[in-house]
């Protein structure tokens, strides 16, 4: 690293001291003589931008002479910016003055980035500073700078992440103990999982943010977070899940981001957020708990898997720092990180365009032709049936049957359109259960 | 991305066309319009030095006006080479070359940079130049960088790796099938898998290569290959692999880096290359084939894991090509990656003094006081016991029983004078398999 003849410490301002923001704090204190040692220069926290500066922070071992509430005045004050209060403002506002004023920024802000990132990513530009934001998607785990970098020679396909604890730690419970969604909501909120109020999680706001900002790095293409396909795991039910089981299956909330050919034969971009069946021999079946893990299939490099912890005060510091010390390197040796790449500019899918195969569970009446209408239903709507299983069910009132069926790959929309097409048929006394399903 | 005035081609020269070496050629002309976007200046191939110029590479789609026997002119006209020859001499003498006349080099050569990576980092430096070898380790997985940038700001304890795809599918092989070692090594053979003379693979040399970059770059200290305690896998047999899978265990070879602190409380770098009992809940054991994997234990970070395939042409183009890009990047931007870092300057302790665990398996006459005067032996030298089995056996002549010890963490010195201890004593028939035990 080339060294500057400056040796005074580089300015690091910090923007949030909940959680994350004090986990940063103290492992850049503690370890003090690392970062100095691995930047070429000291780094030394200027201050610590909070909302509440009277609340005891004790705790936390940060100097208490650093808190402010003044943020505006710190930002122009550091060389870098650590940022993470989340949320769109302040936080936009404060970044955007930030590298005005010069300071490199590191952020875990992944509803800012899924919402606004050209607008930083520009003014990085602007301002020549580095817009760096490891931290944003699955925590701790080395992910962006993977995709942004390690396989910046080679051609991603598809992108498949499980990159919600709080959806995987209900998923893991549903499938281990049998419960249904609202008892397993429940626990993960009594250990601390789950917010008190999960929407983002459950809803899948918060995999669709970072399914955005996957996308982005992955396709060379601009994507927000409205260009997402967003289904959450709140229809998901104890009979899904113990569908999925009797197929060797688990459900799991994905994050999909993939490059398929359109209708006319020119590559497009698929970006969606729903609960899938995997099979359980799939790598991304064994993610237990609130672990996070990214599925990765490039066109040289084969299929690549990257696991850990998605979520946390320390992992996420853990990604913060990295990032801290990158931009912070930086500014000692020159240079400066990788910026937006839009070149490809490929088309956004609808999900109906999506390429899927799903999984049906039906409740049929047990006559001579049910089979026959259903098959001619797929049929009609252009879709092969992988699997089908019929079952004949003794219940009260009159003899039924279930019907499972695994279809091959075809568009989304086909298969709706099916389904569809399904529920109305009168020998269907009831679509039981319908869920996609991923991985080979 | 800062631009610069020149938008002339960067000039690319590459050492070496096998299977890695045509991989990368075939990709950096395939996808020529996507690295000129991504690094905004185009990269152009202008040269290919091989030793015999008249074979035919006709399948690689190469030019054939681009290959030389000339490799030390090559080097001198170019801004990167990428050096994929393998082997100390002339590798060396290249790379030393080319950095001196300017240009930035990216490897795969894990042999050179074990035995003589200050070297080539201190050359890096005084010519101002990139050196980087993504590929070196674990082929396509992207591994190093996050060691060297992602993890940059935290504190790595341990490093687990599957580093070596030879090793790992015999063992794999003689898990599945109870197939021996001259067996699983003849099946590798036959599928391209280990070579006509198997010896770097089989006996650890290719893993401790690897193990010594790992270290050094998760311990910011300078580890080589002779540092590295090393055990192939030719003295495993199918009684081994059998005794791992009554403790529900499987054997891996594992490259181990570890930070522990020595007798006198001051850290200390421990760095091993054996094979090992790992528990098959662990997410190294489902490791299969010739994959590897690489598990990472970081203070803040927690327990991380990466993925993929570990050789083959595509899959280690794919990182050398992540490298190439990363080094064009700084040709056209500006700055440089990060150099060589060992101000942390670790001990490296002797593999007596890693703390590690043993399986043992003892044949022992069936008499009163045998148990006794095996645990006295382990007591003796300080080991304390996990479990015992103790098995009466019947057979021919004397009747016998089996032993078998789990212990606890030791020192290796304690261990191996353990089994020394054991093995002298008269009540001991046989030490039937000694191995290793990793992971919680």
């Amino acid at each position: 690293m080339t060294g500057t003849p400056s040796s005074a410490p580089l300015r690091v301002a910090l923007l949030g001291c909940g959680v994350v923001g004090s986990s940063v704090a103290r492992l850049l204190t503690e370890h003090g003589d690392d970062f100095a040692a691995r930047v070429g220069r000291p780094l030394e926290v200027v201050g610590i931008a909070v909302r509440r500066p009277g609340r005891d922070r004790s705790a936390s071992g940060v100097d208490p002479d650093l808190f402010t509430t003044d943020a505006a005045g710190l930002v122009t004050r550091a060389d870098i910016v650590v940022e993470v209060i989340g949320g769109i403002e302040p936080a936009r506002g404060l970044i955007l003055s930030a590298m005005a004023h010069g300071a490199s920024v590191v952020t875990a802000n992944k509803a800012l980035l899924a919402e606004d990132g050209p607008t930083l990513y520009a003014a990085a530009q602007e301002h020549e500073v580095d817009l760096y934001y490891e931290a944003a998607v699955a925590g701790a785990i080395p992910l962006l700078r993977p995709l942004r970098e390690s396989l910046a020679g080679d051609d991603v396909r598809k992108v498949i992440g499980i990159v919600n604890g709080t959806t995987n730690y209900v998923l893991d419970k549903m499938d281990t103990t049998g419960a249904g969604f609202d008892d397993a909501v429940a626990q993960a909120q009594a250990l601390g999982y789950a917010e008190a109020d999960p929407t983002a999680d459950v809803e899948g706001f918060d995999a669709a943010a970072k399914a955005a900002i996957l996308a982005s790095l992955a396709f060379h293409t601009r994507v927000s977070g409205e260009h997402v396909h967003r289904e959450g795991i709140s229809d998901v039910t104890a009979a899904d899940v113990a569908a999925a089981r009797e197929m060797d299956c688990v459900v799991k909330l994905l994050a999909i981001c993939e490059k398929v050919d359109g209708e006319d034969g020119a590559p497009g971009v698929s970006v969606r957020v729903h609960p899938a069946m995997i099979p359980r021999s799939h790598p991304l079946a064994g993610v237990r708990e609130a672990f996070n893990a990214v599925f990765v299939d490039a066109d040289a490099a084969g299929q690549l898997m990257f696991y850990g912890k998605g979520a946390g005060g320390d992992p996420t510091a853990s990604a913060i720092l990295g990032d801290v010390v990158a931009v912070a390197r930086h500014r000692v040796g020159g240079g400066r990180g990788p910026g937006e790449s839009t070149y490809a500019d490929l088309p956004i899918l609808t999900m109906g365009q999506a390429l899927t195969r799903y999984h049906l569970s039906l409740d049929v009446h047990d006559r001579p032709g049910v089979l026959a209408q259903v098959a001619t239903a797929f049929a009609d709507h252009g879709v092969s049936i992988e699997t089908v299983r019929q079952q004949t069910e003794d219940g009260p009132g009159e003899r039924g049957a279930s019907l499972v069926v695994v279809t091959h790959t075809a568009t989304d929309a086909a298969l709706s359109a099916t389904v569809d097409a399904l529920a109305a048929l009168p020998v269907v006394r009831s679509v039981r259960s319908v869920m996609r399903v991923e991985g080979e």
